[in-house]
């Protein structure tokens, strides 16, 4: 079996030569010349999969480790009975974990105590949905709003969007729409975020645009400032708004998803699926052969004192925003490159998940706790 | 015995009042009226123990949880025959553990791989043998300037200042002091910056003044920004020179030595010395009823690929300076405090030294160079 691999899919090499032959190309200048006599196709989003690509090639599978599918002719994949796989949801526990450490940030350097307070999540998602859960299994006071998703699960607190609003700490994971019946563009407006409270944290890790950035500094300014903002995505990236930037507590380069076990579960996942695609069962590999290990393998930490006290020291031993952050304000002051904010996407400082750590706390309603925030936990 | 302490050392009432009655004050505006009758004064840098302060009060021991004694007329005291102590070296275990989480920040977010590099020390006090031991004792290509202590200890690699101005690595622990055969003040101006190579990575963390930044912004120019800036200390304190700020890898309000053991060491010496004063020897309290334990108590580092890799994930684990330098950022553009470099260093989210962790590597040469780096390790 010939399987032509994007050269830049993490780990692509090591996992599909199990399966056959594996050519690795620049997915972003392949022709149908590399691919005619390929069997299996594994690509990332700068290889547009189209009719012209695929026609007449022996191309049986197509594999795609990327959430998204807007660089994929689905209809003519169908059509043409090729099968395909993405892998949606591969990063959601990378962004969970960003979102956890930015509240971390917030508790450490404003004293902003989140856990007792009223959560909002907007999208029930693969994101949203992981994040949820997280907050649900603490035992917080989470609510999401998801009118698509409303009903799907009736052990899910599922509020309206006022409801949310409402809320002190608001994450957003909606993505990034114009159409049907709930668009997202600016559905955080002028009249939505006059429902903001004062003190309100918001960290937004869906998709830039949703929030209308204009009207959040409006609100900001009404607010004295007194608003806590965590902002990954923005609007018209790569040219983001600095005056925004400026008076955000952390602002990173759409990096939210970007871990180290993220990247590799994309390929795993494509990996997965074309093993069943296959029919092989036993004789694929194991995940641990796929996804790397941490650099901090195991932890004890101190559960006395103070709830995200103990999150923020367990969280930020792996993965503290407030360094992606360092780095984007000094990279625009620098101003050396000529796009910064994807060149600080490319060069990104590998982290590691939450999960890859076996975190031993000294009282077992902590290690409940720390379970549900992401960490490994003995039981 | 009657001991007067001010309400902000850290830890004082908990220790002290073993030994006898523990009034708290406020130190800045202490008087003769209330410490007359004392028999012990404990103070911080804020309380000026002067002749007028002193003199016709019972106090027979004078204690400064301090590493300076500009605020003690130590002459007076001494002619008085009152005791003194303060409290030199307490915190220079944290300042290295700044220098070597400025140096992980480097090598993760620009590939600086200082390990193999030359590195020079400037200055041979408390912090800087500490500094200077930790490369030594990690193997490193390590020498130091020190014209006052040159000779001390002909196991140490002292050099000229040339030497150290040629190396790869930079790190400054030199007073800032105006006369006697060596000031520093300016002491790295025009002529001795012209001699640093490319790629030069400087940890400015002794005094601000030492270094001429108007010399050092003009030689980074020149260098075309092919230099690495980790600065704790500012000519001109609290007013920082934000053009300065905006070229620097990290910039942080003076806190390379603010770490939560190092205050409560600062206490401790205090208290030992006036233990030793007492004549008490086994009725004392122990350290580690003086000094807290740290929030991870004990972490698995995974000891494969690049060293300083290795390192950089073990030490941000527990102090990672990019949280500073964001919070820095961050409050500046805010601009809503009235002084933001004083307001900074007085909110200061406390941070655990690297001694306090025990570190489990998985082989006996990484354990050796985590173990000179400043973490306990097992043997
Ligand atoms: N910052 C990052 O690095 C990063 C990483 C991963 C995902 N994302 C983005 O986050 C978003 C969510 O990712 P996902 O994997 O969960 O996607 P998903 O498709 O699994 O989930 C999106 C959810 O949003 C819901 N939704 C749609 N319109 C909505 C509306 N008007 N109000 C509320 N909810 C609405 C959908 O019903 C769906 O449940 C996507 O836009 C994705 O691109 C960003
Ligand atoms: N950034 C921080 O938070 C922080 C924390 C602790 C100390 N410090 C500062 O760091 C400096 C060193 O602290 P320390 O505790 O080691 O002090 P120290 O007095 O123990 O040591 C200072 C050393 O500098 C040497 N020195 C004097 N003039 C010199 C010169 N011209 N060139 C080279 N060396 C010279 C002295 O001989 C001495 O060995 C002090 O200025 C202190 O205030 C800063």
């Amino acid at each position: 079996m010939k399987i032509i691999a994007d050269e830049n899919m993490p780990n692509a090499k090591a996992l599909f030569s199990h399966l056959g032959t594996v050519e690795l190309v620049n997915g972003r200048t392949l022709t149908h010349e590399q691919i005619k006599d390929a069997d299996v196709l594994l690509v990332r989003s700068v290889t547009k999969v189209t009719r012209e690509l695929i026609a007449g090639s022996k191309v049986r599978f197509v594999g795609s480790a990327t959430i998204g599918v807007d660089h994929i002719d689905m209809n003519y994949l169908a059509e043409q009975n090729v099968a395909f796989s993405s892998a949606p949801g591969c990063n959601a526990e990378a962004v969970a974990d960003y979102v956890f450490s930015g509240l971390s940030y917030l508790y450490l350097t404003k004293g902003v105590r989140w856990a007792s307070k009223k959560i909002g999540v907007i999208g029930f998602g693969n994101v949203g949905k992981t994040v949820y859960e997280r907050f649900a299994q603490m035992g917080c006071q989470v609510c999401v709003y998801d009118p698509l998703k409303e009903g799907v699960d009736n052990t899910v607190n599922f509020a309206s969007l006022d409801e949310v609003l409402g809320c002190d700490v608001i994450s957003l994971h909606a993505p990034l729409t114009q159409s049907g019946e709930f668009p997202t563009r600016g559905m955080l407006g002028v009249e939505e975020l006059k429902q903001l409270s004062a003190g309100v944290a918001i960290i937004s890790a869906g998709r830039g645009g949703v929030i209308d950035e204009k009207a959040l500094m409006a609100r900001y300014r009404q607010l004295k400032g007194d608003m806590h903002l965590v902002v990954d995505v923005w609007d018209g990236e790569p040219n983001i708004n600095q005056d925004l930037v400026s008076i955000v507590d952390i602002a990173t380069p759409h990096i939210a998803g970007y871990s180290k076990q993220g990247r590799e579960k994309g390929t795993w996942m494509v990996y997965q699926a074309l093993c069943r695609d296959l029919n092989l069962g036993a004789s694929a590999l194991a995940r641990k052969d796929a996804i790397s290990a941490g650099w901090l393998s195991n932890v004890s930490v101190c559960a006395g004192g103070v709830l995200e006290e103990v999150l923020a020291r367990s969280i930020h031993a792996l993965y503290d925003v407030a360094r992606d952050d360092a780095r984007l304000r000094f990279k625009y002051r620098e101003n050396k490159e000529h796009n910064v904010f994807d060149w600080l996407r490319k060069h990104y400082v590998e982290r590691d998940e939450l999960n890859t750590c076996l975190i031993n706390a000294d009282n077992s309603a902590m290690c409940k706790i720390l379970r549900a925030t992401g960490f490994s936990v003995n039981t």
